[in-house]
């Protein structure tokens, strides 16, 4: 199980390859809450990671962490973590294979294309890119970087937490949007309790909530407006004891929250979400989340890579 | 003349009203530099301020400095001056009137609007709703808010120059998007020759740059794709010494520099800038400025109020 030991020795690791990205220190007010006005919120933009998510973090640490085959690394997603991947391959000089399904949209192709990874478009679901993916990862022995559910993966997310930690000491609360579970399992090993971290995720995609619930990971639904990078059947096996010991709360949102988070998010701050990259806020602005008196709130702002074309505010 | 003991105290005294805005600190390799890979580039992200745009600094400085009469305030500007004039009425309880030109877009006076002023739309041009704006504040005997030709609103820009200093101490050179002047004015009377100020203004909108080469403000074009921010006819009275003394160098860059320089802010770091926004990074990818050999370079990245339906990079 990951630590805060080897969170700051994958902070070490990747340091040179990641940004350290800033936060945006905002109150209640600016978010529109009718109580807790002053309510100090700290918005870390990760969204301005190399790439536009937190991903490369994971991925780096993973690569980093074990001699890479000669094969380089491989994987499946057509999504934040498929250009993760192929972004640190590209920088640490590694061939990538990257498996998509049929249905990823040619700008996510063309942006994993274009760090210099080979694209490979197969299956109609996600399910079928990733049994290709494995079947040709026992043929070249490359490294498999999985997206959320490796100890080295989870390591690299927290270094989220830890920056946040040291950049804003003092939060009481951090709130973490969950998919498969690799950023808030890696943001709560590193707070270990002495912040509450709180989990959220759309009610189209419950992976973390339905497995505390049962007490072990479950197949949960996968649907909605956030399930593009959000949409995990089931969290990973790594994390759930993380979860279980350090995750305070784990709430759930609407997709229209999700919707009215982005929206305010441009409007207040100009900062542009996807819909997972909002759906932390979601949770505050909604109300699914009430901080207690006297809390000082983070909110991890995890990702920006939506069409500006499709984008839920206009102006 | 302002100097860093006026801006220390605008900033003093403008504290609780504007946000302390985040720095993204990124290489030269991110900008795509081919020389200069290394080189160390600090972001401030000022269009994550209250508006969306660096404007309420000089705004509440320059209403905080004397008594407001009963009138309140009145202005004349559809753009980021108007919303932050009428922000800062809101916050500090003043009638604010922003006269507007006809031209001027709904979703522009929605926002002034929303904020609680008074908006006038008068007038085919800026002239024109200046001139009524000037006649009502005869009559009404409010508060004139210039835009930048007023020591208290330099002051106020002035407190961005600080915070980027407090939070980057080491610059050598700060790149900032010249108008009307208000924002470089202040930035150069901080640095006071301590870190080369660099004004960056788009080839239609030379008025620093031609101010400078005619030993006095004179005017200028106005014109291209970023006049809705930087368009003013002639710098103002209050910057031009200040400019003359510790701007290092103005520089101008083509149309087509400064959409490359949307796109790329928006590619590399989920950055959403308007025209003028993007204006002084432009400078720097265009080559138009080159940093010497151990430069430390600072670009303030100054406003965000686009219509993203509109945005030059469309995913």
């Amino acid at each position: 199980m990951i630590d805060r030991q080897s969170i700051a020795e994958a902070a070490a690791r990747i340091q040179t390859y990641v940004r350290h990205t800033p936060v945006l220190c905002v109150t209640g007010s600016d978010l529109g809450l009718g109580d807790g006005a002053d309510l100090p919120v700290a918005l870390k933009l990760e969204l301005t990671q190399h790439t536009g998510s937190f991903k490369p973090r994971g991925a780096f640490n993973r690569m980093l962490s074990e001699p890479a085959p000669s094969a380089g690394v491989i994987t499946a997603s057509g999504g934040n973590h498929g250009a993760a991947v192929a972004y640190a391959a590209r920088a640490l000089g590694f061939n990538a294979e990257i498996f998509v399904p049929e249905t990823t949209p040619q700008a996510k192709v063309s942006r994993i294309a274009g760090y210099g990874a080979r694209v490979i478009r197969t299956g109609t679901a996600y399910a079928e890119a990733l049994a290709a993916c494995q079947a040709r990862q026992q043929e070249t022995g490359a490294m498999e970087v999985h997206a959320y559910d490796h100890a080295d993966v989870l390591a690299g997310q927290g270094t989220a937490g830890r920056e946040f930690e040291t950049d804003v000491p003092d939060l009481t609360h951090i709130l973490v949007a969950t998919g498969g579970g690799g950023l808030i399992g890696g943001v709560a090993a590193w707070y270990a309790g002495s912040a509450r971290v709180v989990s959220v995720e759309p009610e189209g995609c419950p992976a973390l909530h339905d497995a505390l619930r049962a007490g072990q990971p479950v197949p949960a639904p996968v649907g909605g407006y956030a399930a593009d990078s959000l949409g995990a059947r089931q969290v990973g096996a790594e994390m759930f004891p993380l979860a279980q010991r350090y995750v305070d709360e784990a709430v759930l949102v609407s997709d229209a929250a999700i919707r009215q988070a982005q929206a305010l998010l441009w409007d207040r701050f100009r900062i542009v979400t996807e819909p997972g990259g909002a759906t932390a806020t979601a949770a505050l602005i909604s109300g699914r989340f009430r901080p207690p008196a006297g809390a000082r709130v983070g909110i991890l702002v995890c990702g920006g890579n939506t069409d500006l074309g499709k984008f839920p505010a206009g102006g």
